[in-house]
């Protein structure tokens, strides 16, 4: 027998009521017993978004929503400046570049944060960009960008609009969207919203709703305005992903129950938990700047491969996280803690690396890891 | 207390050992527990499409792989020919129009099949039309329009691809791809399928992998090539929808423990026992001709708005059917008999039926439709 605990950075685990209420029978998307469902799942994303406009739910994965956030408020030829740090950032280079958009990139070395300055000094020079986007969590690195810090810097370029993806670090950050200034935030409903892959949620301003009025890009499936105006009626424009909206407003329940402040000090402190243990087994946190509380990447010691490490987690201990993806890949190892995530988590997953460590060679003080983790987790 | 009832044309009923398979833990879809799975879920597909090329599996409603089909094969200013019979038929001209092809509609009067003549006449008089485009079964009629027919008279159009929406159709229908010359074919997860909604499926002949190597629109979601390549992977583009797929396989499971030709057999048996039930009642089928198998169209009498029938089935007697869209609002009410139906789903909506006609003080023997769609369920 072997157990199997689930540490990556999406799909997460989903909790057991939440599996529960997804397996009673189907209903009707248009029916009345489906719609205050959506109603009420519609108010918790707002409540989680920290914003008072339109929360959109598309059934699609979360770059579904990306492309909708391209495609509902740009026309071919438009500029747009992406923040590139790692492999999700490079996927708004290409999203953009595959609708005409002329893209210039404020590159970050992998492993670091942007500097809001970069952007700003990028706005300045070209007042003709349309959109800032970026990462909120740049899942690849490991790294949660200053959000907060780039809408104070975006807010002042009235024509440009501030896109986050947020896919990764939603519930794990506290991102005010209102607040902040950001135009467009996209969720993803595999991640710490603790349900299975199928849902994007993307909240969208008044300012990119106006925006949206001069977008003339081809578009059906992912038509935001269309989903706005159905989403008032508690309906979506196509078939609802009844089943996984029937689960979103359950989970939504238990964050609420939880407590927004909560949420996010649950997983800040998984995370730093997470990160001290790591460096008391003495390896390196291959997030140089602001590690995000989604997903911690670990540099795999000298001289063994970090997929080798990953590999072994999952075929000896059955624990699933993630290896490392393009130049990263072989170099570092990724563990989770979005979600539905807790102590026991962290603790498993460090207990199980010090096990595969030693019996790969390395030097290693067993508990020691664990030790460290249980310092933190006790505060 | 009041039992519920699903008799709607998608979503449909879920055979509870599917929602169990979905309710279990949480697995990672590039994992090698997913792989397999979703390895047989193709094979189960290509199987049910009677298809020996790729079955694409996307992360969308079936609308999504209806914009798939348009937005990976074809160009700007490409010249369209659509069936259009119904409010799904007008959905695929929205969907061309979208993407700047140009239209040209059969028009079928709704309630009537397209005659696979006028096709190849359109086809004939202008032979720069780059596919047609059809429903297998136009839900909103409950007409089933003739595929093979079709498929005789497009393959002698080399420059002409067959597109077909079989959303509704798949599994109540013998649809037989490659033999009858369709070269894509979508199909979507809440209809005969048995699932919830969030899947599309979509098979693509040689002939049009040839087509996409020509289209050059701007596409990132519903990149069907990049599918492709990671379908012979046993991966999906993005993120793949673990909990769908999972039970994508059970219910293929289901249909292949029955046997093709016994699932095609029992649907056109419910479809007929309903027909003679309703005909027994002294009601009209809304389609005049080659009723589907997927679901019946049923005339409200004289002086009875249809929409009254469905939400009185609804609300006093638990059974969720589907009212007439558009210009059939009002006119008619629809029950389907699709996917995890049977003898007694019938018997149940024609014996509400009956009591809710006489409730709104149309003359009915009661007991008489039930009785007519005995003796066809009895053969």
């Amino acid at each position: 027998m072997l157990k199997r605990y689930l540490l990556a950075p999406g799909p997460t685990p989903v909790p057991p009521e939440v599996l529960l209420s997804m397996a009673m029978p189907m209903i009707h998307h248009r029916a009345p017993d489906f719609l205050p469902i959506l109603d009420s799942a519609k108010k918790g994303l707002q409540w989680l978004f920290q914003a008072k406009g339109d929360v959109l739910i598309l059934c699609s994965t979360g770059t579904g929503g990306m492309v909708g956030a391209v495609n509902n408020f740009f026309n071919p030829g438009d500029k747009a400046l992406v923040v590139n740090g790692g492999k999700f950032g490079e996927r708004w280079t290409k999203i953009c570049q595959a609708y005409g958009l002329k893209v210039e990139e404020v590159t970050v070395e992998w492993g670091y944060a942007v500097k809001p300055e970069a952007v700003e000094a990028a706005l300045k020079k070209d007042p003709d960009i349309k959109a800032v986007f970026v990462q909120a969590t740049e899942t690849s690195t490991g790294v949660y960008h200053d959000i907060e810090g780039l809408g104070k810097v975006v807010r002042n370029f009235e024509n440009t609009l501030f896109i986050v993806d947020a896919i990764s670090a939603l519930v794990a950050q506290d991102l005010k969207t209102d607040e902040w200034g950001v135009d467009i935030m996209i969720g993803g409903s595999q991640k710490g919203l603790m349900l299975p892959p199928g849902l994007a949620f993307v909240s969208v301003s008044e300012k990119a709703w106006k925006r949206n009025e001069t977008s003339k890009m081809p578009r059906f499936y992912f038509n935001f305005k269309k989903e706005r105006e159905n989403l008032a009626k508690n309906q979506t424009n196509f078939t609802s992903a009844v089943t996984l909206i029937i689960g979103l407003n359950e989970a939504i329940k238990i964050l609420q129950k939880e407590g927004l402040e909560n949420v996010f000090g649950r997983h800040a402190k998984l995370a730093h938990a997470t990160r001290e243990a790591v460096k008391a087994l003495g390896l390196g946190i291959y997030s140089k700047e602001s590690p995000s509380n989604s997903v911690t990447a670990i540099e795999a010691p000298e001289g063994i491969d970090g997929q080798l490490i990953y590999k072994k987690l999952r075929e000896k201990y059955g624990i699933t996280g993630a290896g490392g993806q393009d130049r990263a890949k072989g170099k570092i190892f990724r563990l989770a803690h979005l979600g539905y995530a807790d102590t026991f988590d962290v603790i498993t997953g460090i207990a199980a690396l010090e096990m595969v460590l030693k019996e790969l060679g390395h030097s290693v003080t067993l508990g020691k890891g664990v030790a460290a983790a249980q310092e933190v987790l006790m505060q």
